[in-house]
């Protein structure tokens, strides 16, 4: 419910997903029952693999993190995550508050076993494909050892669901050479050269986009300002484009053909299309959506936590950390 | 001797730079003086305001910075930082090795009263004119006192160099509040809070290529990967422009089209318009440079450090700095 377009876009998105899975699917709605209710109805959509349960509160996007586990128990936010909890689903999905998703879902569902910190990943096209940036905002101060479990769990999470043979981990530094780095990643470096992970030594910015490697590993604090910086960037462009087209007709023609080139070119920042972001260290399958995530985006998303069950990956990365204890 | 192209567009911009400001300018050319001698005289440009200092060694891109201060005390960086030094000249410009460069200048001049750090500020382009960076990778690990002297001479290069009046700094974080960031950021927002300085703030990585804040403060490890990450993302788009060149001759020209209007609208990445960057709290006026620097930011650096000289930059922070001690 606490989407910028909720319900409409999250109940057309579940539409979509159950009907294209109607065997292997079962979806709950949480929410505002009539406001649902209403949706389905409108979209002649009453089948028999979704289910609506009711929660009259709304975690809102100006609430704090931390309050809203305890000042809205019945949120909609809450009440699902409760029903993994619960063992009642297999997994949840939201395109609300990130921070407060995040929070109540590691408050509610714990840790992993081994895992000291989760971490949201996010997925960034390269000249090669796609890597996973780890963390891009969970934990802004992070030890040497949390970087090492991002690094396990985005390992287990690229082979599996991105279906990469021994994912190369590349972690995010100011040179190559293992010296350079702040205190942190220098003491990282040794955890992970000792480590069975597929790690090629540093990373810098401009590797990246480059693909140099399938992960990247770095606090929140750097993640999440890189991430939104790559997002502007885009942003930019299209403003000093559109700035451009004013000047004439037809440079305005013109501008429109190349935002359409640009949007093929940059497209792949826009990551409604992996379908959310995977909360990984949780005790349980939890997605993180973009507030304006669309039908489609919403729709991925359900289908990425099925894959994330179905794969077993909670359990490949407990048994890693379990298999491979840091010293 | 150090760059790229050396000794060839170090030659050309200084003859440039003399021919245009005769009167103003007096430049030492240090390096190998056969070398440099065949240039001017290729080039027609025994000027009078040129001299030439031989200096047998060469600092090379590889050499480690620490190393070449006392390996390699006749290349022609050391030689030229020791004439700052000794107040032969006014200031020192240098397309070499920037960590070599940062060292040994810091090593040679020191400090500027009350500094305890020095940056590399670098400038990009915004949605509203251009902004400064600091630091972009001097150092890695940074105290909230750092960050508070950054913000002190980013302030005055800013409002003396670019003519921005109270230029408005902020301070990367993730997110707006106070609260927000790791350690080290939210300790330097309350001593940034407290000053006299223009801070507006946290700025998030979303906020930089929209010109929120005239200044961006960070450690240079975060500072020195966006950077890193800006050039890259210009070369990921002409990378991917190219691929779909590639693809058919009406393309071609499509993209080669395209490729012109990108580099009207990210042309303010490339530095070298700006005449290299300062690298500012040590006791001289030094000015570093892209390695790849053409004649013409050969020019703009020379320019630049006469600016800082005649306007006196380094006078101004210490001034500052000791008028608004931090308690």
């Amino acid at each position: 419910m606490g989407g910028d377009f909720a319900p409409n876009n999250e109940v057309l998105g579940a539409i979509e997903a159950a009907k294209e899975k109607p065997d292997t699917l079962e979806i709950y709605l949480v929410g505002k029952e009539s406001q649902i209710n209403d949706l389905l109805r409108e979209n002649k959509a009453l089948l028999e693999n979704i289910k609506v349960l009711d929660a009259p509160d709304v975690v809102s996007m100006d609430d704090s993190p931390t309050d809203t586990f305890k000042s809205k128990p019945n949120s909609s936010m809450n009440v699902a995550i409760n029903l993994v909890k619960e063992n009642k689903v297999h997994g949840v999905i939201s395109a609300g508050n990130t921070g407060a998703f995040t929070t109540n879902s590691i408050l509610k569902l714990g840790r992993i076993p081994g895992v000291g910190r989760p971490t949201i990943g996010a997925l960034f096209p390269t000249d090669k494909g796609t890597a996973l940036l780890c963390d891009v905002g969970a934990f802004v101060d992070c030890r040497p050892n949390h970087l090492y479990e991002f690094g396990v769990m985005g390992s287990v999470y690229m082979s599996h669901i991105h279906k990469i043979d021994k994912p190369k981990i590349g972690l995010l530094s100011v040179g190559e050479e293992k010296s350079k780095g702040n205190e942190v990643t220098i003491d990282a470096y040794k955890l992970l050269e000792n480590s069975k992970l597929n790690f090629i030594g540093n990373v810098e910015g401009s590797d990246l986009l480059k693909g140099k490697s399938d992960i990247v590993l770095c606090d929140g604090f750097v993640g999440n300002i890189l991430l939104k910086f790559a997002e502007s960037f885009v942003w930019l462009m299209k403003s000093k484009l559109t700035h451009m087209a004013n000047e004439g007709f037809f440079k305005k023609l013109w501008v429109g053909l190349i935002s359409k080139t640009m949007k093929n070119v940059v497209g792949g920042f826009d990551y409604q299309k992996y379908g959310g972001v995977p909360l990984l260290g949780v005790n349980g399958v939890c997605i993180v959506g973009h507030g304006k995530s669309s039908p489609l985006a919403i729709k991925n998303m359900i289908f990425r936590a099925e894959e994330m069950v179905s794969k077993e990956i909670n359990k490949a990365i407990e048994e890693y950390l379990k298999s491979n204890p840091l010293n």
